[in-house]
């Protein structure tokens, strides 16, 4: 029998800390590498791996359309798929507020591994640590993902050119507005959803058919715009975004009108921004409105030589600088 | 210029995140792979590689001999390392509560790097996250490490055979009671120091001269009373330790008196415990005593078949079973 809340004991090596982690390792995670249960994992791996690392600290740890654990699977599988590996193993380290109900560690762990399964990845190694009340919120989680790079084809923030087109794969600022609809004293209505989700099936599909991808990044934390803003530093361009072009659920815009927001500062946890070569752009939509995570796919912009500077054509036809902001629109969305 | 404090702007994914990053990136942890700034890492690796992922929530996070960078280095290189692998790669997850100084952040991140120089590891790749003033007790870091495992000797706990030695490679449960020795409400005077190191060097030397080393492990929380007890359940065989030949700092034994603390259940940081085939003992002693980390070193037990359990023959002459604690003496040690 487990106890209903997490103490302070669960995090100490001892009695308590085992039971809980082969609990959770047996019911969640098992698979052969972690069920060695050593400190550390054993991946066979080829010539070139890519590593990724994020930590997890949403607040709340669920809402709408996912929780903090599926947010942690999805975040790290997106961020290693767009380097064009295949993701294979992930760690992760949970840090957790003494206190914390065990449904809500179960519920969160479910999540994980639903994810993880349909991710194809698996949790080779982890670490847990409690700490006391007030010492953190609820739950913190990192995960470090690592996939196996095989091809040379080479994708980065580096590599766009002038001339690219610019593709996102869906609606924008459903995770962040998801996530906001519940927080205190800023409760709205809405049926809407985080698009968490793990796109690496997606990109592979992408990647096995399309040699002219130049640069996927999922536009999380600062929303497209800080995202866009990035890349044509990186490459050292200009963007053009079309605001006509923009796939934004109604709710979205509505909520965002609401709270003086701009949908495209806000975080997205299942969506891909592409920068492709044009005679690629019409292979690249196809195969991305086949996929679940992709149907609402929309060319939204094109790269130029210039200053590197992201502008956006608004409906009204002028030009307007989007640049990156200094402080946060919503803190804690991932 | 920077701030002199955390703001949770410094976690929104905007400049002034931006701007943190790009300073602690050059001026601490500059190297090829991580001055990309993607969001992945693409390493170099052999057939098989070795990873290992730890969250660090020390409290407080300097202390006597060390800091919480210097241990989120150290534990995760230890942890790598004793998988008989290369340790090559870190990445690094940093969960800042708003208000941290930053020359705390400063004083950890130069620590980390000093650690990093040293055990000849680079991070490759990194997150930051700011939640707000209560939400974390100052700063927790994550550290996932990834080896290269060249050789097939197989090491690790389940290995552990009937007959084999058990070496610790110096004073036991120094990094415990340096911690304590500032905790509120239990200050007392000690010029102790955490022992706190990266003991991959260390490691490969052993190596590369021994081919009997069945399992090596830092008896990290819940000290090596719970490692012992790890790995007699891990390899079904019963360990036996000598009271008298365990090393311990005249220091610590005086606070463990005064607190009423076993050293055996406290926390160490620069410490392993080796099984070995009895041929080689002399051989790995040597090894070790001619490191700084390994000065102490002694041969403190062995083992033999029988039911998992791990007991210690005391300076009376008498056995004692040392079972592993329900809950933790030191809570926030690592």
């Amino acid at each position: 029998m487990m106890e209903e809340t997490i103490l302070l004991s669960h995090g100490s090596g001892g009695k308590m800390m085992h039971r809980l982690v082969n609990e959770i390792v047996n019911e969640y995670f098992s698979n052969p590498l972690l069920n060695k249960l050593n400190d550390f994992a054993l991946c066979s791996a080829g010539e070139t791996i890519a590593v990724s690392t994020d930590s997890f600290v949403v607040s709340p740890y669920f809402f709408p359309g996912g929780d903090i654990g599926k947010l942690a699977v999805c975040g790290t599988v997106n961020d290693v798929a767009v380097s064009g590996a295949e993701v294979k193993y992930l760690t992760v380290g949970f840090i957790i507020e003494e206190g914390l109900l065990m449904k809500d560690l179960r519920r969160i762990c479910g999540s994980m591994k639903k994810s993880a399964d349909e991710a194809g990845v698996i949790i080779v190694t982890g670490d847990t640590k409690v700490v006391e009340k007030g010492a953190a919120d609820g739950i913190f989680i990192n995960t470090t993902g690592i996939g196996i790079k095989k091809s040379n084809y080479l994708i980065g923030g580096e590599y766009v050119h002038p001339g690219d087109n610019v593709i996102v794969s869906g609606t924008i600022g459903d995770h962040g507005i998801a996530v906001m609809s519940l927080r205190e004293g800023l409760s709205f209505q809405t049926t809407l959803e985080s698009d968490c989700a793990p796109l690496n099936n997606m990109i592979s599909e992408m990647l096995a058919i399309c040699s002219g991808i130049r640069c996927m990044r999922d536009p999380t934390r600062g929303g497209v715009a800080t995202t866009l803003n990035e890349i044509a530093q990186q490459s050292a361009v200009a963007i053009t975004i079309y605001e006509e072009q923009l796939p934004i659920n109604p709710q979205v815009q509505g909520a965002c009108d609401l709270l003086g927001l701009d949908p495209l500062y806000v975080a997205n946890e299942g969506k891909l921004l592409i920068f492709v070569d044009p005679e690629e752009t019409e292979k690249v939509l196809a195969v991305l409105k086949k996929s679940p995570y992709g149907k609402n796919a929309a060319l939204i912009g094109e790269v130029s030589t210039g200053e590197p500077i992201v502008s956006i054509k608004t409906f009204l036809g002028s030009h307007r600088i989007v640049d990156v902001l200094s402080g946060d629109q919503l803190p804690r969305i991932c």
